[in-house]
């Protein structure tokens, strides 16, 4: 099958103030592109969910900022630029990446004082978001590779069965993704690999993004539903499970899609790693203890009461069982986009965007500087930079304290 | 709210030959009768999950033993019937009260040796057999009550958060369930209740009968994704688990719908009861460890890659979210039922319908006889009867591994 990677986000090349995007909200059933220009565009396609996970959140959001410094009038500025960044933060508040890419290309622009010269430098730091965030998905994956090959060493070869919740992959990230870039690296170099793909309701990210990228990609996968995983894995059916994250707090503690913490509980209660994948843009120092902090978006219930899909008129021709999934290009064709409603016409859904998995679950951390622990002395040990200064702040805070 | 109570089978009042079910598939956007006369007619419905449900299923199987009676030549008769009881105990693999029901009709005619008498004596057992489910979920009920008002008073007469998974309700049993069984006997007698609804993905079986059943008898609920649930748990919005069980094992093991281990797990994890209802029927004395040894049907995968709903042409209201859920009555109007595919066309799934709860993650078993430990030793207490004979037989298997 011919391999296709691609990028999520790139600048127009006949707009100049514009910025294409794939609009996923359209996946897996038509790829369109949707170009974005004005500040509202950005806000409203990270809270639609055209662009969604960590790392695009933060491009699209870093290039939001930069249509803001395009929008705005010379005189009142800076408080215009800065309601915009505002509006965007409150976008999506669980994602960690939207703020800090939010407040560097903010902090890019404070330092020069023209207009002018602090539009070229949203559109620069903007460029340097993006590039990060690519480069980070290569480190991540370069440093997850050997995870996947020793477990294929002990298989003696035979696929190394991967399973992952939501999507944490190139349609989430510039391009290459998180979660996905080693399971990326390892087939890149011939490994044989087998991903199970969480459907992850309400959404379905993993039934309409994972499963399009993986199959674009050409790993072999089947698709799940969110509640198949722990007999899964009860059963000696998986080999390591790879999640992304949308915050870490600095104790290690992941916030994730909802339901990322029960896949963790089935992986400890089997004796299964379970990895999260992250650059350090989704770290959020200023978190001590996740579970109790992170703020967990509350969704529109509609997300759960109606379903989105293909309507196909015919009785589908299911796929056979067992095989490995086929290509995932986007189909043109009859049929249709429709929703379709779930439950009763009087039911009502709650609908919980995140969960936040407990660091004691949690193998280890996979970043772009490496792997370690998933606990405050595992993220300093390859992040020294952030020892002093929050040492310093907890100084202060236990002198406090003591008073 | 009016409360409507209901059967989910019984015999035709104009046909003597015939049997009535609702049509399981048809909700909750449509309340359909289906009549079932020929063997061919009892095994489609079950198979096609026109009924299901651990306790309906064995009903069915019952007067689907008797249509075989009814269809036998009297020359013959035992063969016909045996076949048909074989087919009927292949239609779903790893319920236990399948096997039980048609074994029980079968035992019934045994003992007979006229044809007429045969099949007399099929109808007054299929009576039988469907008198004591509902018998059964009414003392599944009452011996649960307790465990809802001691949680009531513990939290002031708040209401209290049950979260179930699947149905194990009225829908899947005679009447009144299992799981649901001590909220109806609560929620009759005033108690404050709220539930948290699974919706059970792939069938949504939770989303479209836990829903419809708990809106007909007025029991305020929300619909939460299969993913949700660890989450609530965590946050403290859940005060006890209770699920039903399609067999549990000899040694506590319950195999129930998909998902099912998953929230054991988070229950464990968070300190919170987890509850498995069930009458005796679906107790398989002949399996001593229940997560090696229950077999798990493998589904259509295409039940994974389209999602059956009703199709709304406009845009839905979405209900808002935090309010109890009104009214679940079948509707009629505009619009129609159609099946949406929620992943690329090259995509294929594969669908496991159950998982096994190992029995240290259970709090407690509620039976007809009462609440035991989900271990041998705690059903042959109140199962005692069983004791002796398990007992020779374990003798015997001992001495045959000491030679």
């Amino acid at each position: 099958m011919e391999k296709k990677a691609f990028r999520t986000i790139w600048e127009s090349e006949v707009d100049p103030g514009a910025v294409c995007v794939i609009d996923q909200t359209r996946l897996p059933h038509r790829l369109v592109i949707a170009e974005l220009r004005s500040p509202g565009d950005f806000e409203r396609a990270i809270a639609g969910m055209q662009v969604r996970g960590a790392g695009l959140i933060g491009a699209t959001a870093a290039y939001g900022m930069r249509a803001a410094a395009l929008a705005a009038p010379d005189s009142g500025f800076d408080s215009f630029v800065g309601e915009a960044a505002a509006r965007l933060i409150a976008t999506r508040p669980t994602a960690k990446n939207l703020e800090w890419a939010v407040l560097r290309v903010a902090g890019a622009m404070a330092v020069e004082t023209r207009p002018q010269r602090k539009r070229e430098a949203a559109l620069e730091e903007a460029r340097r978001v993006t590039s990060f965030d690519a480069q980070c998905s290569r480190s991540i994956g370069l440093h997850g590779l050997p995870l996947i090959e020793a477990l294929s060493r002990s298989r003696g070869g035979q696929p190394v069965r991967v399973l992952t919740h939501c999507n944490a992959g190139a349609l989430a990230f510039v391009e290459r993704g998180t979660a996905t870039a080693p399971i990326y690296e390892a087939h890149d170099r011939g490994l044989a690999l087998h991903v199970w793909v969480d459907e992850t309701r309400p959404r379905n990210q993993g039934a309409s993004l994972t499963s399009w990228e993986l199959g674009s990609y050409g790993v072999p996968h089947n698709l799940i539903v969110d509640n198949a995983g722990g007999h899964l894995m009860q059963r000696g059916m998986v080999d390591m499970v790879i999640v992304g994250a949308d915050r870490v707090a600095r104790n290690g503690d992941a916030a994730n899609k909802i339901g990322t913490y029960l896949k963790a509980l089935a992986a400890r209660d089997t004796g299964l790693p379970f990895y999260v994948a992250l650059p350090s843009s989704t770290i959020d120092w200023d978190i001590g203890d996740g579970v109790a902090q992170i703020p967990i978006e509350e969704r529109d219930p509609g997300e759960v009461e109606y379903v989105e899909g293909y309507l196909d008129e015919g009785l589908p021709g299911a796929g056979a069982p067992g095989g490995p999934s086929g290509g995932g290009a986007a189909q043109g064709g009859a049929g249709r986009v429709a929703r379709v409603r779930i439950c009763p016409r009087g039911t009502s859904a709650r609908n919980f965007g995140f969960d936040v998995t407990p660091a004691r679950l949690i193998t280890g951390l996979i970043t772009e500087r490496g792997i370690c622990a998933a606990s405050e002395e595992g993220l300093l040990s390859l992040f020294p930079e952030r020892r002093t200064r929050q040492g310093e702040a907890q100084g202060a805070a236990a002198k406090g304290g003591e008073r």
